[in-house]
């Protein structure tokens, strides 16, 4: 198994999982991108093949799971049903005390398998909708936008969907990974791990951006107010949402590949509107921060990804979900490596501020 | 305000919180000591009064939060019931969205008082019977007895679980507060904070250990039987449960108070065998590892806290949730220190083998 779960270069730009290149990863179904980032190796056929089974096999919810998703009754933020969702269906887990790796690995596909459905059957119920049961047929990114709503999607759209959960997928010590490390280091099982991993996810700093970049492109509203919005935010000395990293330097690679998903999104609608306006930020950002201020500012994995749902019609509240059920892989490819490690985080308190 | 939330000296054996040291709080409310960790000053006499009665009015549960307490149905652990539980009551919560310190000071009444609630009602209803209201007129302690029994409690044990809570509410960056302020790095809310810091503790490397403790002690039965099992385990290098820690490299303060109090309640009911079958443990551990081997082995907070949940009949199953009706004081008051930061906590990778 290859140990390093995920390799960033911040001034070149590069991201790896396991030694593979974004830019390949990206053409594979997530299934198989998610057994790289679990096992460590790229599945053959017949594993590919095995591994879908067992994850399409696993995506139904009981009545009893259904009921406390109906008694979630919050329509701001799908993230405090996620958490209690995911919470409460650990004791129906027969392996929920098994810690071995086979326990884990069994956990690990219920998990990746259920968290859709639950944000789906919680996306509708809350919307006044019956719940749309898991087509086993479908893959990932397409069930996941069948389950949302409730039709069979477009090919375009379910691609998409499918590179965006990849895209998603993991991120090395980000905020959300860390604390499911933190979690998983005191050898708690991996449903808390991964409910930890969605309350840091939560916050509007990390998972949170996403849908605040929804926003601030709806309010700019297009391409001719892009750049008064830009200076007056510069001005001020506002952060912009979607913009910058902690640790790239340079275009974030994956802000690459959301850009030319955006645009054969926008080119197949025949409406260049949202991403003429998204586009039209960028350069106002680049030209005042990067180019005439030298500072590297540039669109993170948020921006372009919020242009993505504008056009899919998916709505903020969800997207913060989304990028939990593409992260949940990295999240438990980084717990397994710490419950090898046998060896509780416990920091003191002068190394926070070299975090 | 004073911003040292904890002060710990490993080799001398000091612990204070807020700079005012662990023997000086032991004599004080719980309340008191909750007030001091979050507001960061001893509160005076009309200032307790006013926040007591803050918290006291807070305990209540609403008949929704009931019915999903009576859906987790889980003998083994509670933690999973209350992880569930936390994440559900955020949204009935005014002031889930309010990140101002006027808001999350709401919500910190609200949790440090529900907290107790809510493991005692998980607690009667998975055994069959019905949930305790809580009574305003007693202190924490005694009221999470009262519910937890149905009775009101008698005075010592009172005291005892009232000091407990002392004892276990800050220890600086252990694993689970760590986690909490990971989560509060993202500015997510203070409910995900409090359910990230729940996932941490949980894992039997920390918060469940006290349980395992209690485990260890019935197996081992009486004073007699101390020797050899100590003997055996230092032979098969296994770890003795309730002894050393990553910190502390001399006799653990608290568990110094916890001894103390472990030995009043033996004294008390007139019962000295638990008491003393710990007490010839912590004999044959100092004696082997501390006295003939130099290693700084002493028993720390989870060793004795066993004995009194033993004199006390509180079922292992409790210990760790009791310590996070303790600990949540210290989570809340690391992210309300957090959120001043506003810097989200992310580390690079070669940063872990450093914690």
């Amino acid at each position: 198994m290859n140990k390093n779960i995920c390799f960033i270069d911040g001034l070149e730009g590069i991201l790896k999982y396991r030694d593979v290149d974004i830019n390949e990863l990206i053409d594979l179904p997530y299934d198989a991108v998610s057994y790289l980032l679990i096992k460590g190796e790229l599945p053959e056929e017949k594993e590919l093949a095995e591994y879908s089974a067992r994850l399409h096999a696993e995506r139904g919810i009981n009545r009893e799971v259904m009921d406390v998703i109906r008694m979630c009754n919050l329509n701001i933020d799908s993230m405090e049903a996620l958490l209690t969702v995911v919470s409460f269906i650990s004791q129906f887990d027969p392996d929920l005390y098994d810690n071995s790796l086979e326990g884990n690995m069994r956990k690990a596909i219920r998990l990746i398998a259920v968290v859709p459905t639950i944000v789906a059957a919680y996306y509708r119920t809350a919307n006044g909708k019956e719940p749309v049961p898991p087509d086993p047929s479908l893959a990932h990114g397409a069930n996941f936008l069948y389950m949302i709503k409730g039709s069979k999607p477009d090919p375009l759209e379910a691609e998409v969907m499918e590179k965006d959960f990849i895209l998603s997928a993991e991120h090395e010590l980000n905020a959300s990974t860390f604390s499911s490390r933190v979690t998983a280091s005191t050898m708690s099982d991996l449903y808390s791990a991964v409910v930890s991993g969605l309350c840091t996810l939560k916050g509007p700093l990390h998972g949170g951006a996403r849908s605040e970049v929804m926003t601030m492109i709806e309010t700019i509203g297009s391409p001719e107010n892009a750049e008064k919005f830009v200076l007056e935010k510069i001005e001020k000395r506002e952060k912009i949402m979607g913009f910058g990293h902690r640790v790239y330097k340079t275009y974030d690679p994956r802000g690459t590949i959301f850009k030319q998903l955006s645009r054969r999104l926008a080119e197949a609608k025949g409406d260049m509107h949202w991403y003429e306006t998204a586009e039209a930020i960028e350069n106002a950002v680049i030209r005042e921060l990067v180019e005439k201020r030298g500072k590297p500012i540039y669109p993170n994995i948020d921006f372009y990804s919020g242009v993505i749902y504008k056009y899919m019609e998916i709505p903020p509240q969800l997207a913060t979900s989304i990028f939990a059920i593409g992260r949940i892989s990295g999240w438990i490819a980084h717990c397994f490596d710490q419950y090898e490690k046998k060896k509780i985080i416990r920091p003191r308190i002068f190394m926070l501020d070299e975090c």
